[in-house]
């Protein structure tokens, strides 16, 4: 019955997975004979595993398949089962088109949900519409948000902290999304921003020299200014640089090593006994921003200054180990915005790569190659012919140009219409990705400019340890 | 047989246990029956247990009880068994009264002898005669001491690292071995000396605050230098403050971190999972000292210039595994000198204790403490009377005021003669501690004097990352 199947299209193949899923749950529900369900249920199987071999995504009820049937590199398993997403801070990995369960990461990981109440209070404490990764649920997760909104409603101010692993030259525009968000937050609210960028774990971790991995901090550093960071109010450094420069900052470190075992770093990452001692401590590193009195030049001694730590939630693990020493050793839990993953071009299953150059779109791609990349790569949520398209409509959900839009299209009434218009097969495929490669090309264009501004003489201002315009 | 041995002196144990040795002896020569054997065995055991009881010492042949026959508090175990001697960064024991057994330690550790061919070549390469810590086997041991040699030959040049764990405000005279004798290598080679002051270290293995640590790395600066070094060769610097102020440090900190596992640690120090991860990743900075490029305001970006590390002996694990990266990071091996361990007052089973007032002299400590400390606590090899003692005549071996005497008495001749008439019974252990409390008496005063001298400017001077008066 099935050695036909290699002939056979993904629609084909979705239509007999539909017909075959009716007959389980008829023969079920008649209480057929075990035997009769369980044949019937081992050729569901199987049609589900010749159907995602030949489309590289799971069956899924309701959902036929796009017209990029094919298997991606780091493409999942082929058993299908319904694996739980992987994600930590080196690995981000699920088997849904969709990209990883949010909500599901919510409960495992024991944060909050950024819900509607909460993101009208934003709006009433700022005074300020919620900027759309808000609106849009980007940052969906947070920790002890109402605590930071609480107490800058009794004008206790906070500080903003995030960073950027620089493991190479080249950024790319899912790389901006926290510091995009970062800067709004830091513009409605008027408050100090540390950017930790962690050249020594890219060493730790990546087969780089210190060199290379500091030359690329630096380099990050330019795309990261070019943002539009006031420089008064913003402390770019790092670690194989600020390291040796704030004692400080060291004695924090040591504070958090001195209260994490093994085991826990062990539970928390993963790691082994053959890790390196290096990565091993790492984390404390990474925790010790989130102490106001890791930089005196800004806070002075001062060690009470809520720290909010906006993020991709694959970071977390490092703040519920920092969350989990902060009350020990006297100082403030840090609080958390989390966002989702932005997804490669290939499709929301994995994230993104700096070392495939056609995984995303470059913060130095030409126009020409984001037009190319949108075109050959962005996988898509549409059907195989215009015809289907049209009779069936695509799926925003795991087109990645719908997707990219939803991070850079700010009018929402757009959005919102170009949603519909691809479920009920009005916008064809090559017509959102228009769309997307209209709104991306000149926004690349744009930081590509600002970013010709930012002399190696602002870098070395950023980066160097001084006060900030703030009265704390 | 032995239920009366409670009232029985250590002398009378003496001399029953000799005699149950000869027995013993004497029935398997006699090729006796194994029942007869194995009984006379089991009394010897016996007694022996009981003579440990009593005098708190192994039983020797040959060498009777000694006048102090007490049991120490951080004892031996009772079971007299041969342990092997535990000698690491935390725990130097022994059951042996005359202290660790070095040769079988330079096996273990796998270094090499100082032997009287070595002596002789320090002293035709300095031109000096060898400092009474070489001559006399105080610095026993060492690593690739010749290859240091040969290129100071060549005129290739090498620099002393040492250093010193504050954990607390006093230091005591067993803690200044290693900085006389760098003072010597210092002054006979002329080479620039770093030390190492771990006040971090301290924080992560004591119930000790950041603070206290710092102000006892301070305090203790103090007394080193009142030790004599100049401050035109030397650069002292803790933990604390020199990591937050030279970024090369933490980057050869980074190096080695990345080259040595968890296994290794594991391995070498006996980490464990429960272990904080500061302590896993602290070896990496006692190592990077080992590295001439630590120092740029000394060395400049020089790499090469070998290091060459006094030390006692229970810190060689840190540069076995020193010795172990350097090569897979670029750089060249440290070499070693190690010493002995200093005794407490108690015995040269245990490492002294800063915290045990009554453990050793204190170079805090006056005249009349001097004196009180050693004729109440000092260990003696002398006899319970002074009859016997004339007769059997003391042993130095086990003698702690002799054993002082070796490190700061410089006479050879005198010390040749004390030691003979000890062993022979002509001097009483009363005279001998008298030779030592006027040998430390002056020796404490003169180094409090000097310490009164040491300012906090000095102190901060000394303590400055700067250029050293070399030219390399």
């Amino acid at each position: 019955m099935t050695d036909c199947q290699g002939a056979e299209s993904p629609m084909e193949l979705y239509e007999k997975l539909t017909a075959q899923g009716d007959e389980v749950r008829a023969l079920k529900t008649a209480k057929a004979e075990k035997a009769e369900v369980d044949a019937a249920v081992q050729l569901l199987l199987k049609l589900k595993v010749d159907y995602k071999k030949v489309t590289g995504q799971d069956y899924k009820a309701g959902c036929p398949p796009s017209e990029n049937s094919v298997i991606p590199d780091n493409g999942p398993a082929a058993d299908g089962a319904d694996d739980e997403d992987t994600v930590d801070p080196w690995n981000v990995s699920t088997t849904n088109a969709k990209g990883v369960d949010y909500d599901k990461l919510i409960v495992r990981f024991g944060s909050s949900k950024v819900d509607q109440e909460l993101v009208d209070r934003i709006e009433k404490v700022s005074g300020q519409r919620p900027h759309h990764f808000l609106r849009r649920g980007i940052f969906f997760s947070h920790r002890d948000m109402h605590q930071v909104l609480d107490a800058y409603e009794k004008q206790k101010s906070f500080y903003l902290y995030t960073g950027r692993g620089p493991s190479s030259e080249a950024m790319h525009v899912g790389h901006l999304i926290p510091f995009i968000f970062t800067k709004w937050l830091q513009d409605v609210f008027d408050i100090p921003l540390v950017i930790q960028l962690t050249d020594d774990e890219k060493y730790l971790w990546k087969d780089l020299t210190l060199e290379e991995c500091h030359r690329f901090a630096v380099e990050n550093a330019k795309d990261i200014i070019a943002c539009g960071f006031d420089v008064n109010k913003t402390f770019i450094f790092s670690d194989l640089g600020y390291m040796g420069a704030c004692p400080e900052f060291y004695r924090n470190v040591v504070k958090v090593q001195k209260h994490v075992t093994f085991n826990q770093v062990k539970g928390i990452f993963g790691f082994t006994d053959s890790d390196c001692i290096g990565k091993i401590s790492f984390p404390a590193i990474q925790a010790a921003p989130s102490f106001s009195n890791s930089f005196p030049q800004i806070f002075g001694s001062r060690k009470d200054i809520q720290c909010l730590i906006p993020c991709a939630i694959d970071q977390d693990p490092y703040f519920r180990m920092t969350r989990d020493v902060a009350p020990r050793i006297g100082y403030p839990k840090p609080a958390l915005l989390h966002s989702t993953f932005f997804p490669a071009l290939q499709g929301a299953q994995t994230k993104m790569s700096a070392s495939d150059a056609n995984s995303s779109i470059f913060l130095t791609d030409t126009p020409k190659q984001i037009k190319n990349k949108i075109n050959k790569h962005a996988f898509s949520g549409g059907k195989d012919t215009v015809e289907e398209h049209r009779k069936y409509g695509g799926n925003p959900d795991v087109d990645v140009s719908f997707m990219y839009l939803t991070f850079f299209l700010e009018d929402d009434e757009q959005l919102d219409k170009i949603k519909q218009d691809y479920a009920s097969g009005a916008l064809l495929t090559g017509e959102l990705k228009k769309i997307l490669i209209e709104t991306l090309q000149p926004m690349i264009a744009k930081h590509q400019e600002r970013r010709k501004q930012v002399t190696d003489e602002m870098v070395q201002q950023f980066m160097t340890p001084r006060p900030l315009n703030f009265n704390l």
